[in-house]
């Protein structure tokens, strides 16, 4: 088998077989294949595209680069969730205890953040103690015990993805739907759960700009996800907006507690019912409406708040947080963004606010840099709010006023205030 | 100016600049721009194309990669003339001292061959003492007192060409009109004739295989010459059997001879005729009609014959072979092929005879291989010529029987001869 025979099969749009894709994965992971050829052949897919067959043949030779999770020992059905990534979403730090409150068994391994959109790992590590490094034994058994760790990706897992993904964020190789498809289902089915539910999101915050390239990609994964004999459902839900009211570490974090402590509700509340209710039904815990009732009681019960506090004390974790959130990281200054005329809170534009995080030091613009825990912003408002001029519409925290000025810049040009009402939008889109 | 954004671009069918195009050809021949970077652009090209005004940047850009010669000094109107590869293609070495012989200037840097199509400079090797290098002064000086010269190519020409060429080979990225296109140009723009005559050629024996993706680029070719201010046109000549009667270094030198001493005449004889006037005509010295005159009597005077025993010395080379050919290298074992049936020569199939050539060791498989001079093929007959079983087809020319034998078998399968009388066909598909 030539490599350049493979490349060119991909340009002239002919089908790579199960095993010349093999070769391809394979030889690049070990070297043999040099990254100038690797490359001319991701340009080949990103034009032409892939077969639903040559994807799943590309996912399942990626997962099998590296180890594979045996979850079998845990003797259920197991659920994982995947987020294609968004602002101020937190939502994996209240489906993990919701669903394991009411008998699921949520075992995650979660990624960092990079660029404008935050990591699970890296919000859940504001926790004093908090550990997110674990033995898959360890792992194994804090799920049968508690329900649910949430952890970061530990061990060989996928290292054809690595590679790959390095390759294609130098050469402009990155948007095309074949190839985020096999890198995220790649991880998913070596992260060994048996059934996958997708939560892909479209808007100003997301990867993909609109509900119609979200429904494409989202459709892809479930059918690469079924194809390699795992249930997957997909959540095509809106991000053009920032997920619930806070975006930062810290501060999303003690978000999750007032909510698990019902001392706050919003579009986040609704979210995270609805996915841990499909996560249940998944499960096969009973009817989906069964499932969202089981969800909702656990919320209201306390029950789930339980669970968090549980995990964040089996991860070393300083699990008092859960009473007194305000123990988590702060800011040295706030600053309130106020309205600069009256009217409806009609928009605030996920990415800009995401940007405004970075800017704060909440985020990461390359692997080594660390992150400022406190740093990030408060929402006060819903869309839809009426608002008067000089009202508080946001706080900013960061670590001096310098930086809070350059947020506030950015953030007032994200913000939009209309004359009209503005009609509360729906998260969800649409369940593929 | 960043390589991700132009691939990026590229990618997107967003138009480059002539700026960027020049960032990205300079970059890469400076070792500052990866391969795995160039290879990925050089696919997306592959896929979606350029623009005529692209291809027109990216071929200036590459010329401008190296020197370029200055023939003003010749002070009167340059003619080149670039074939595209064919089989038994010993077009040049007619052309060249007929457009001579009625005045024309023809300065031709010409390269070697690789793979199943052979090269005038190895032809020409074949002259006992030949010498193929040459400084451009003495080039210059020979094509103001012989009227030509036939060199290879020296100096730093075009070094982004190389460095390019040696990667889409290997990343199948060879086969894209803008990227043979501007491969071809930016070495013609290099090479600093007025004018460039291109005999594109299509069928079996050559890289493109019917006359419309040859017309394709012949026209992207002539628009690129016009625009970067060549006056340019090119044929479309059919190249599904090999030229004239014999493809191999010296049998293709001494079947230049039987033509210039008007002992053989064959298909090539009209197509160099038809090429030669067109070179003279570029050069302004006639109507097409006239110069196809001139041409002819050029070659029945011996004029022609004339000029390239001058050539021939003035490189020095043994010009008393154009008295005596046999004096050229010939191989030890000679073996005719023999007609299975009888009926019409239908078809030689140029690609195939190519291989036997390879085979017999008159072409190279790589770079470093030598070559037989005297291997090679003679074909005795026209396409359309009545055949009967038993009859000697072709001569074999090869070092050894086992030799001999392989080409027999390949040439067997390669020779068609029909039941049904078969028209003779016109090589001349078009001009543009």
């Amino acid at each position: 088998m030539q490599i350049y025979d493979l490349i060119q099969k991909t340009r002239r749009r002919q089908k790579l077989t199960a095993e010349e894709i093999r070769f391809l994965v394979n030889g690049f992971t070990a070297g043999e294949i040099p990254d100038f050829c690797m490359s001319a052949w991701l340009m080949a897919v990103c034009c032409h595209g892939l077969t639903t067959e040559e994807t799943v043949d590309l996912t399942i030779a990626i997962r099998d680069s590296g180890t594979c999770l045996d979850l079998s020992e845990l003797g259920q059905i197991t659920v994982d969730k995947h987020s294609t990534g968004g602002i101020g979403d937190k939502t994996t730090l209240l489906i993990a205890p919701i669903t394991a409150a009411c008998g699921g068994y949520v075992p995650k391994m979660s990624g960092r953040g990079l660029g404008f959109t935050g990591g699970t790992i890296d919000k859940l590590e504001s926790i004093p103690g908090f550990r997110v490094n674990m033995s898959v034994p360890d792992f194994i058994r804090q799920v049968k015990e508690i329900g649910c760790a949430v952890i970061a990706q530990s061990g060989n897992l996928t290292p054809a993805d690595k590679k790959i993904y390095a390759l294609r964020n130098l050469t402009a190789t990155v948007d095309s739907i074949p190839l985020i498809c096999s890198s995220i289902m790649s991880k998913k089915l070596a992260l060994g759960a048996d059934c996958i539910l997708l939560d892909v999101k479209y808007g100003s915050g997301a990867f993909m700009k609109t509900a119609a390239d979200a429904a494409v990609l989202a459709k892809s994964m479930v059918n690469v996800g079924n194809m390699a004999d795992k249930k997957c459902r997909a959540m095509i839900t809106d991000m053009n907006a920032p997920l619930g009211h806070t975006v930062g570490n810290a501060l999303e974090i003690a978000e999750v507690i007032h909510i698990l402590r019902g001392e706050e509700k919003n579009n986040l509340t609704e979210l995270a019912l609805s996915l841990s209710a499909h996560m249940l039904e998944l499960s096969k815990k009973g009817s989906l409406q069964e499932c969202r009732r089981m969800a909702e009681q656990a919320l209201t019960s306390g029950k789930a708040l339980e669970v968090l506090s549980h995990m964040i004390e089996a991860q070393g974790g300083d699990a008092s947080v859960t009473e007194h959130p305000e123990k988590l990281p702060q800011t040295r200054t706030q600053k309130y963004l106020k309205a600069e005329r009256s009217g409806y809170l009609s928009a605030i534009d996920s990415e800009q606010a995401g940007l405004a995080c970075l800017e704060l030091g909440a985020g990461r613009t390359a692997n080594h840099i660390s992150i400022d825990m406190g740093a990030g912003l408060t929402f006060l408002h819903d869309i839809g709010d009426p608002i008067q001029a000089g009202d508080p519409i946001a706080v900013i925290h960061g670590n001096s006023e310098t930086l809070c000025e350059l947020a506030e810049k950015r953030l007032l040009s994200a913000i939009q205030i209309s004359e009209q009402p503005v009609a509360k939008t729906n998260l969800i889109y649409s369940i593929i």
